[in-house]
């Protein structure tokens, strides 16, 4: 069984039309009038080839091909169509048309599955328009509340039931899906949006984790004053001290250390006019690493400089994750019999299949991402990358229907 | 003749309660309907004492009290009602409440002065709403062009010329003011907002002329990219660019000479999630000296550092500004007839005094500010220097009204 490339790239670009930017981007954020569209449209190549569709109640939706055997769990794939905004046209959405690809190509072999192959498209994985990221897989996997994520809002106080109940008139009725089962095996696709695949020039990447996340927020407290009038020894100013402070945070996550991932990827003053020396700074650190001693010590050092000036408040904790043995060595397997290159690559950014890997024996394949490059227009892989990890999530899929977990591990 | 403190400090409290804030602040943005009221309340108060009102097509608002020789040039007193967001309460209400007092104890005294004596409350002073600062006064005395201000916007999009519309249906319809005409002199009193006077011990300021001002906006490019996935080294992140550039601005500056005010009052950076890093950032530099030559060659190497990843944009230019002699020793009589310490001091902030300068014999009258606190719910002036300092602007106009300039210079 071989999968169609072609196929593959044409619907990558009809979803990459739908909330495209004028240089080249997408904004699709979760549950828009664009994501919504999006999903609309897969759920139509479903019904056009006869596959099955539902959606639970945080909008995640499951496509499935049965098994000849029904009493079997199922093996799952599974990605997502939200973006950043102005993101690229790869991240998640190479997943879903991966994953609706190779039931496909099964169809168009008519090639029997022992398992049901179900694709799960979750919802906000980006965590743009309602925080956190990976909220469909987190609340499906059971790591967040239902009625807590519901009452969440966008910036214009729109809750996530309300965007919720607007898909759901977007897209065709389906019928409901439990939230979180167990699962014979979950491979994610996804592009590396890193460039450790391009810099060894190897096509696959066999995902052995997910580097763990710690999101903080600080606030610094000073005094608005005239920026005329207000000599520069007197001043009490919050963005100095957010720019020292931040300084320090650097130093305490020991940016050198190729371990660590250290971001401030917002920023603002108060009041925020030119003639104003701020009285307040905002700003938010993404501090990464997949050694959890470190995750732990430094992090909490970042923690420890709150002080009357400084209010420190941690969005994000979550630990790093070890992928499932059985299910690196079908994906490590499968590109073997491809004769594709293949190394271990730990994941950078986190992913659907962290909170998927609560369930059951979850792995991931990495494409090859130009220069590293992601949440960027110019993000890009090489489509003979995208067939060729398309085929390995086929045949790694396969696999896994012939694999006993108990045997194999 | 005496003014009457009480009710001086009774007018400011009234104006205080429109647009107050949670924290004792005020936010009166100009053209506002927090502003609009303000206006119509003062202008209610001129009616009932029977002064005559007019606006012009900036907005500005005259009250006047006719002198008795009708074809000598009026001798004027203003400021502004408008605020920062979360402001005071004394920048600028200070100005008009203390020329209005000047007014009604003329009134009140049935004491006749020649030359008309009119009370200006110039639009838009702070320049939050709408661009730039010292926008009413600035068109009228001619520094900027009615057509081209007409059309800015304020950041929801409604013009300036939409939004004096409006604020024309909330106050009761006046007679139409020309823009701009030659007076007598000009006198406007304001808080200081800073702590010159405060740390003198003294309650007047004769202000010898005001500081000139450059504003920069730079924009810094970058490349947007993944918090997670993107190691340190292969970074460019605009937000650390941005930092660094402030740096070298600030030694620029040089920032320890104390002839010098250096502020970054607005800082964002793009496109501003936790998760990914920064691809631009943008900021203000405000810049400010008495001296033009610091001013002119520190300004233009700020300019040059624009680069291909560096834009710069020069938002305000003006020179420093000295006040009329003559002016200056009618306060400064004024002051030592009422026995009241004083010195000479330079404006740190800009006024509408600046813009006033340029149609006639002009000049200020500081009262201190505690701590030097001013656009801060914190700004605050002692009530015995508001009631001092409207005391000495009420003696230097009716000296000014004896005062003929070919005399006097």
């Amino acid at each position: 069984m071989r999968i169609n490339g072609e196929r593959l790239i044409g619907r990558l670009r009809d979803l990459a039309k739908i909330g495209a930017t004028r240089d080249g981007g997408v904004t699709r954020l979760a549950l828009s009038t664009e994501d919504s569209e999006a999903r609309a449209l897969v759920i139509r190549w479903a019904s056009d080839r006869g596959f099955q569709c539902r959606r639970d109640a945080m909008g995640n939706l499951f496509v499935s091909r049965p098994g000849t055997e029904p009493y079997l769990p199922p093996i799952m794939t599974g990605s997502h169509l939200d973006t950043q905004r102005n993101g690229g046209n790869f991240d998640g959405i190479y997943g879903v048309v991966a994953g609706f690809e190779v039931l496909e190509s099964l169809a168009d072999a008519e090639r029997q599955t022992r398992h049901t192959i179900e694709l799960a498209i979750w919802n906000n994985e980006e965590g743009v328009r309602f925080a956190p990221v990976t909220m469909g897989s987190g609340v499906w996997g059971g790591q967040l509340q239902i009625e807590t994520i519901l009452a969440h809002t966008d910036g214009d106080g729109v809750s996530v039931e309300q965007a919720l109940a607007e898909d759901s008139l977007m897209v065709p009725a389906l019928k409901t899906a439990e939230l979180g089962w167990s699962f014979h095996g979950y491979i994610e696709a996804h592009i590396e949006q890193g460039p450790v695949l391009e810099r060894a020039n190897l096509p696959i990447g066999v995902v052995t984790g997910i580097q763990g996340t710690r999101q903080f927020r600080f606030r610094i407290s000073g005094d608005a004053a005239h920026a005329g009038t207000t000599p520069m020894d007197v001043r009490k100013d919050a963005f100095l001290a957010a720019v020292e402070l931040h300084q320090r945070l650097r130093e305490i996550a020991d940016v050198n250390d190729t371990d660590v991932r250290f971001t401030v990827g917002t920023f603002s003053v108060w009041p925020g006019t030119p003639n104003t020396v701020p009285g307040a700074a905002t700003f938010t650190v993404d501090f990464r690493s997949p050694d959890a001693d470190k995750l732990r010590e430094r992090g909490d050092r970042m923690l420890a400089t709150a002080s009357d000036a400084i209010e420190v408040t941690q969005l994000i904790h979550s630990e790093p994750v070890a992928f499932d043995e059985t299910v690196r060595a079908c994906v490590s397997r499968s590109a073997a019999s491809l004769n594709l290159g293949q190394m271990d690559l730990l994941s950078g950014a986190t992913h659907d299949a962290r909170n998927v890997a609560h369930l059951g024996p979850t792995g991931m394949i990495f494409v090859p991402s130009r220069d590293g490059v992601s949440h960027n227009p110019r993000e890009w892989t090489d489509p003979a990358h995208l067939a060729q990890g398309c085929e390995v999530l086929a045949h790694a899929l396969l696999d896994l229907d012939r694999t006993a977990f108990s045997q194999a591990a």
